[in-house]
């Protein structure tokens, strides 16, 4: 019995320490993704829904719903909204006429990089707070734990999509920088 | 003029990841909490509030505002309504008159030590997610690095607080368990 009692602790001991140091942690993280947002009059769903039609190069809404951690019903109606603002398109696929697909327009894709290239305009306490580790061990730290974690709960997809849409971040990244500098 | 580049780029880069994860994790850790506290009839701040105000013995306004990661009127307002239903007690202090101090009631603290004990009548994905880190490394994950970046953002107090209020949870669970095997 005191088998169980320990392991009933420790299990309510550490979801309860993740309870709260997710929330700590995902607070700061709204209020700078806010701060960013805020002049292109976006709130974080619509800005994340555009992130990610960026990034994956033609999702399905249920994609972004998943990657986007938020229900199917939101992801679409916020999809809509950006579409009537011409910022997103939808679309049906040959091989696939039970999802619909998003995409950005020129217009959605010109504003995504606008915001990212006033990213640092706004200030990002999740940035100032890495900072000295980053000092201490010379990278930002990588959250191994989280991603495990994260990976047990939503998938291999999830960190698949995870990836992928990183990967294009990078690729992204250092062609529009490369060409600015031509 | 590569080397800054690069630092905008691995700056944005990790703090794009940092947001992905720690949304999808806060999304899981919202979804168990619901679940768990959902036959009280009470909402997350509310819940929160509470187990703060149990678990500090005595904390003020302000201290649950910080801990809990909200606003000092949204902190100020659930304790009102957890007032009206008898579950928390406002005061003030002889010594410290400018602050307002919040403590369970009776009826309080037996909710929260009812709530502790249905802990594992709802699921917690958060739970099942780190079981395989649990059997690989025969202990629950810490999230050293979220720790550093949450004291580096919300300041050492937070994490006093944190380990205070933590201690108290562990002491507590040993005494209510050891009187039950009485």
């Amino acid at each position: 019995m005191s088998e169980q009692l320990y392991t009933t602790k420790e299990a309510m001991l550490y979801s309860q320490r993740t309870a709260q140091l997710s929330k700590a942690l995902w607070k700061a993280v709204e209020k700078d993704w806010q701060l960013w947002i805020k002049p292109y009059d976006l709130n974080i769903n619509e800005h994340h829904i555009l992130w990610i039609s960026f990034h994956l190069q033609g999702a399905s809404i249920s994609d972004v719903a998943k990657f986007g951690v938020m229900h199917v019903s939101t992801a679409f109606n916020f999809s809509k909204k950006l579409e009537e603002r011409g910022l997103l398109k939808f679309s049906k696929r040959d091989d696939d006429k039970r999802n619909t697909y998003v995409e950005l327009t020129e217009a959605g894709s010109q504003l995504i990089m606008r915001m990212n290239e006033h990213y640092h305009d706004t200030p990002h306490c999740i940035l100032d707070g890495s900072l000295p580790l980053r000092e201490l061990y010379g990278r930002f730290p990588e959250f191994l734990d989280v991603m495990a974690v994260v990976r047990n709960i939503y998938g291999d997809d999830f960190i698949k999509i995870f990836e992928r849409s990183f990967k294009n971040f990078k690729d992204n990244f250092d062609q529009v920088h490369s060409s600015a500098r031509q």
